[in-house]
């Protein structure tokens, strides 16, 4: 075929894990990629039986990820990217062994479970030519891009307050001790990192308002629960931000509230406007100019910026949602690797660090009574 | 590989034709089609080169659909199915040669621009042995199977009445004027078929109705409006509807109203209870019994019927839209074609003769002066 | 006291009757209104029992209202208005006494049970020199108001489209044979009038449309339903509507629908804009240019026009409601009954003509099978 | 007359103020006060000139509420209540030469500027045998009432979270500059307090969480800001909760935040359910069941509660809103102060002492670079 597409493998991901099939089907969406090769499952045979069912040729069905980086650049067709979809402990030695053998990393966030993991897996992105996404697939949403856009723009003016929230509830009882396969690792600070709540969903929210704000926090101050009974790490957290220049921000982060299933929302206020979104109702934005009426701005819509254009596949009032929003992050990965693009607008390792950053500063700022501290510079 | 997917191929969806770029994502999305051939522009050399860029070969990249059909059944690798993305007109010549080829169909709405066509291709249909499937793309939203699923079970009791809308404001002003592609076909009635507004967002409103609650309306009166000065087609058109037992109903088809983007919207009320669901938000799904608090119900969440959780790729909560929906038209059609289900619940032949008895209907109702006249028994 | 307000009676209004305690509350709102006379119930002994609740003195809780209008009218302090709140039969025996007694009418709708019977009302009201008013109360409401006046500025443009929506459920069952006293006499043509739906919530809908677009329709074609076995009056009812100049409308008015509470909704769109108002969210107006993002205009907020400031008492964001759309009647009516405006916006005598055309025209095409017919000219 | 209101009078409300215009016809809409005496204009003779629109007689219009106590209590007819509704810092000494002349208080919030003051006053109350009314408005709508209920009779299970909002935007340019009255006063904490954005609406939100959980927080940590060049209190404030058993909860309450109306809004979790309400769509009230689906609640309709059932005057689905829920707490107050009714649900002298602590609080760790502090045992 005269069409090339990025050649790719996928570590993690097997038949029960379910965000090893959105990255899969993000890759399809766009047509930019060919699944050719994984190391899909902890229990190997089980693995190769799956990769089976997904078209994936029965000598590249590998029984672990370094066989499958060992064995694929050794072939002339070997992969070019691979997608990381363990759980959290493992994204770190899999990134790391990709990278060294000269493949592109897609992979799934928080980008490692420590600080110092983080920090050594960015030096070695630096410092190994190749590509490394991570995919905060909230940053994928058209909506979103537009509120940065419009924020760079100057829409709002001077920054004033950012609230982010990202609310779950299917933790709301300790669902861990029933085995369920999510829930057992999410809860396990040996698989999941030490932070629950901030790491699982906080991270998505810290990343979500520093892209589209375009800044960082200087300061935060958290405050940690665990309303689970035995469970070993946080399951709600309220967080304060302060920023440089005297603007304010909240983050709460809860995966045990009854009635919010994946309730992520952002609000962000200047002096001369407000911009709000929600992740459950994606395609709108909704945008008041101090003293005007509000005004509904819908993707690819009236109004719509030019990265929220690019990000549509068909005209508003047909709605997009999440499985786009990740397939505009496979997308803007593929214009990078094949070097369509300048730099992306997909996270990358700066930003895996900053949300490791985050996470500690969380942990520090709880563990000694929920002050305030500073974030790592 | 191991995997085998369904050989496809395309006619029309050329490269600036909206619809027939959803056709191929949907393909993509669930992965069981390998699209590789096509006829894809009446431009042909325009078609070639576009074919190229979707990675169908060379030589199966046609001038025309009886080149393709002639080709490909010939040889062993040969397409089985065909998606037909053309403007309404070519529906019936394409869907004909392809049965007559052996190839199942896959076509846009509707289904002929006649109802004499529509009937002698269901009738073909019939006698192929092959399948025939309508893309009417909201049947496949899971909360629109939910509704389905719920009336089915009794839930709402007895019918009363049966709200459809399908409203949108692209045409309000003499956009055809300008050249735009689209509305240049739709508004010419040797291409479009004798029904503007009825034919092209009409039907769909209709089938969605019939597809919800299980009934074909007995009578109907129609009042077609053409607002927008010049036009030779309705461009608005309010329906009344009488079923068989006492239930009446509504359709209301505009393009011309400011403000409406694909706002279609279906309303079922029985005797015990109401639901309501909108497309432009078409995860919810609104549940009132008599008497009771209003329900929200969610796409895969509490009180998901087994339709809705098999027509769903994610949790509750993370949005599935238009294009998931079109994907599980195709994903059904796919299960059809290899045999492993029963009938689908895909619209098919007989769908696309009621949508186009409907039309006709509309058509009398109004030449007469808007009176009441019997659907096509 | 230096303030004088408008001495007032009321007929009808007892203490189990919902819609005499409304007025009597949007009386007191503003301050404009003595409530010094009554002849509140059939039950003569109750009436005068409640009104002592009232603080109306005994000597002016009447028998009936022929001897409150003799008795008033020979005081020097006698009633200057009187407040009709009755079922609707009484309205029209009870408004002629009140005028020929030169007493100030405000009137609940419908004006009267007979077309006949409105025009003689009405010819008498002109007549008299005496003010009539109709509580068609949704005209009371700021954003109703708004949407009255941006559509006589031009804001909309042409006229395309009316979408007038009237449905309740409080009648989805035969609740009349329970002995519920608002629903015995609704549903009893002698007391309500021939028309059930159309009278009671489907000539709100339709004076609504009129009011805000200032046109009434030419044509009509209505299709009636009694969905509730054994039920006298149309439950349930579908209405088409054409106007002089091309545009259409319909009217959807029913109280057999589950999950409706009172929910009167009015769209309308021209040829450059659509505007979008629920009675169940008053404070909100949606409003689409063509071509733009949709705003909400909120009451008394960025954009609202002069009636819709005036008809506020707080400020946007603090929720006025059905109670401050009453007041804002009486208000109107008692600035009108002092002179202080030159022609109220309340609906008066020529509006109850046109609802009683409305409901005679309805029964017409109902009756000759859902035909079209010509409102009375 | 046989109906015996009780008779009011009122300090401050003059004819450009607000809250005054509210108060009033509050205590009109259930018809239980009679407003005779006024001083309510710190210009007396613009006082007396607008009481004599209210209808207050010229010897009972007052230059000054001492005069205004002395001169009532001579009477037979002497007032037996006051509202108090100027700005914050004469709530204190009008309350306390009320309750000094045997007077029941109605009194805007906050109670007084400083917590001594708030201390003292509710001593006074406690040994004056008077009543004291504290008009936390919110308390007043039906679907918060319900909250209460539900949350008492522990539909939500153990407390989690509760999170309350209150923003609006009015202050986000410095319109005290401009001389606008209502800024002007309230940015001068001589006037207002010391505290700006946590004593205006802060106290709303922190009385608004207490009353429906029924639970005071033992701590707290204020993060407050004044966006405003030159503005002297602050007028942004996050804060953090913490509830005796484990509960947390924060506060954001901002004046300086384009887009926000009357933003007030409240969300309160446990480990069974959910419960979150508006107060600019305030007949609505979400619940959510863990697992089950969300549920709209609405004043007076299906599941109402006792509170909401007795605090509702029209059915469900004719929208109520601020001034009812105003003129709820004159109801209340009303019962309260005939002895109908055993302890009032409207919030009183400790109620308002608990607002000062929460200021106070939040002052006290703001001043410590925002630290967690106790609140007032």
């Amino acid at each position: 075929m005269s069409k090339s597409r990025i050649r790719i493998g996928m570590v993690g991901g097997g038949e029960t894990a379910f965000i090893g099939g959105v990255h899969r089907i993000a890759m399809r969406i766009d047509d930019q990629f060919d699944l050719v090769a994984g190391a899909l499952d902890a229990d190997a045979a089980r693995g190769r039986s799956f990769a089976a069912t997904l078209g994936i040729a029965a000598d590249r069905a590998y029984d672990s990820y370094l066989d499958m980086f060992a064995a694929e650049a050794a072939r002339p067709d070997g992969i070019e990217a691979v997608s990381i979809v363990t759980p959290n402990f493992l994204h770190f030695p899999v990134a790391k062994a990709a990278l060294e053998a000269g493949i592109h990393v897609i992979c799934e966030k928080p980008m490692t479970v420590t600080l110092e993991e983080a920090e050594e897996l960015a030096a070695l992105v630096a410092s190994s030519g190749k590509q490394f996404f991570l995919t905060h697939t909230y940053t994928g949403y058209p909506m979103v891009r537009q509120m940065r856009e419009m924020i760079a723009a100057g829409e709002i003016g001077t920054l004033r307050r950012v609230e982010a929230e990202y609310l779950q509830d299917w933790l709301a009882d300790a669902v861990e001790d029933t085995g369920a396969e999510g829930a057992v690792w999410r809860t396990d600070p040996k698989k999941a990192g030490a932070g629950g709540a901030i790491g699982d969903v906080g991270t998505h929210a810290y990343n979500l308002a520093a892209f589209v704000t375009g800044q960082e926090p200087v300061e935060l101050l958290a405050e940690l629960s665990s309303f689970v009974k035995g469970r070993r790490v946080d399951d709600d957290a309220a967080i304060l931000l302060r920023y440089q220049d005297g603007a304010k921000g909240s983050i709460l982060a809860s995966q045990v509230l009854p009635g919010n299933g994946n309730n992520l929302s952002l609000r962000v206020y200047g002096d001369k406007a407000g911009l709000e979104w929600r992740q459950e109702a994606p395609e709108e934005l909704y945008f008041t100019r101090l003293g005007a009426p509000r005004q509904l701005l819908r993707r690819n819509g009236a109004g719509a910026t030019p990265a929220a254009v690019s990000g549509s596949r068909v005209p508003a009032a047909h709605p997009e949602g999440y499985l786009e929003a990740f397939a505009n992050l496979y997308r803007d990965a593929a214009k990078a690797i094949i070097g369509e693009t300048g730099p992306s607008t997909v996270p990358g390792a700066p930003d895996g660090v900053a949300g490791l950053s985050f996470v500690e500063a969380c942990l520090k700022s709880a563990q000694a009574g929920s002050v305030w501290v500073r974030l790592a510079d």
